[in-house]
């Protein structure tokens, strides 16, 4: 398994999927009203995990032909399951390594990838795979998250510590938790032309109780959360501090709290 | 002089006002383009300083009356001869402090504050200040940056090192380079209402040459470079890591570079 670092850092279990839905939900506007296929197109999601963006995909693109593939059979299973049972039919499922898919040079008009890249050892190499089965002219659109982008009001450097422990996991297994800023120069190393890359900020007060809820809480908090563990095993951090720093982030979610987390998006020609 | 610290980090020579011009300059659509007041409508400038928004103010609003003022006279004559000598003749100018200026209460229509709060002790005084001159449904504005926004590819430890001793300065001197991400808490807590804060990134890659040359080298780091002698002789850097720190932002203005930066503008109702 050349292409996924053993210790998928978001796991793979239960509350997982359902963090990354309701992280799905909130963040749909944001990241994903902008991406529509035309009629006829082939489009490949590559990784699509258990389909929280493909939904947005089969909806956005109603007749557009989109290929979801994703390493893991678990996830691929779930992810059709979901689609078939929401009744769309523009959506086809394979189990497949991004570094060696089934599809012929040049044969694909788009290609999507969300959320991916951060769990690579080689985010070049995956890049340049697909952009060699992208026909020419066609598009690729990624979309990544950048923990170092994580600010917030009050500050408290207990809750930057508890982040640092996923940034650090994330190494650790091969991935980059801070690969948003970096879209551009990965995609201009591999070759690919008219390189947009635009910031997707969440900029959540408590004018926006959804966000504090959805975002702050639900999906940033809760995946910090997620890797209490595995840090203090990993001696990364100990208990006490890791506790201190989720309640720092809580604190962010008062009435006089402010959280800001940014996602990249990159829309890209061959 | 109980308004403006003693020590005004950004400095009142020359070079600086150079600076701020080509700063104003590149932000002008980013952060002025939706401020507009209607006809016959009085409208203050708190702190206009040597009048680099001032001129976007005039332009976007021709026929509302701006009134701008600063606690400093030679800002105030430079702004007044750079407003008139473009032949403006909606501004006029007074000098004054914005803890006790020379208005009737709720006789403004709208206030505008810019880049002002950040050098503030009491930026809370300063708004309630401020809402005291303010009509019942009038606007207030505040723009400010936040040092804390900033990240860049590729990451340099000793560049974050050099930016904090930006941070440190403005604190020891009683300001705060991070108020951005506060202006929705700052005006809840003097009372504002309906206050809406939208973050506006600053983002540079090398598609962007304009914005490499204009921001990232002639306005943040520029900024940085203009604070090496004080933060060396505060003790706060030595001067190779200090040094690295300017080499390392530099760096990120290269094809490969990126770097990010968040101002915030929020509007409220009085």
């Amino acid at each position: 398994m050349r292409s996924m670092n053993k210790k998928y850092v978001h796991g793979y279990d239960l509350r997982e999927n359902i963090r990354l839905q309701d992280q799905a939900s909130t963040l749909v506007e944001l990241l994903h009203s902008d991406t529509s296929y035309p009629a006829g197109s082939q489009v490949l999601e590559a990784g699509c995990g258990v389909g929280a963006q493909t939904i947005n995909l089969a909806r956005n693109s109603p007749h557009a032909h989109i290929i979801s593939i994703d390493i893991s059979e678990s996830s691929v299973a779930e992810a059709k399951k979901k689609i078939e049972g929401v009744g769309f039919k523009n959506v086809s499922f394979q189990l497949g390594d991004i570094f060696n898919l089934a599809f012929e040079p040049e044969s694909l008009d788009h290609i999507f990838v969300c959320f991916v890249l951060e769990h690579l050892t080689q985010p070049l190499d995956a890049l340049d795979s697909l952009k060699n089965l992208l026909k020419v002219s066609g598009t690729i659109t990624v979309i990544e998250g950048d923990h170092g982008s994580t600010y917030f009001y009050p500050d408290n450097d207990l809750a930057h510590r508890a982040i640092q422990c996923q940034v650090e996991l994330q190494k650790r297994a091969g991935g980059n938790a801070n690969i948003g800023r970096e879209l551009y120069p990965l995609l201009n190393a591999v070759g690919f032309n008219s390189i947009q890359v635009s910031p997707r900020m969440v900029y959540v007060d408590s004018s926006k109780p959804q966000l504090v809820e959805g975002f702050t809480k639900n999906t940033f908090t809760a995946m910090i959360e997620g890797i209490r563990e595995t840090s203090i095993e990993a001696g990364l951090i100990d208990k006490n501090t890791f506790d201190e720093g989720i309640k720092g982030l809580y604190r962010t979610t008062e009435t006089d709290g402010v959280f800001c987390y940014t996602f990249f998006k990159a829309i890209a020609t061959k």
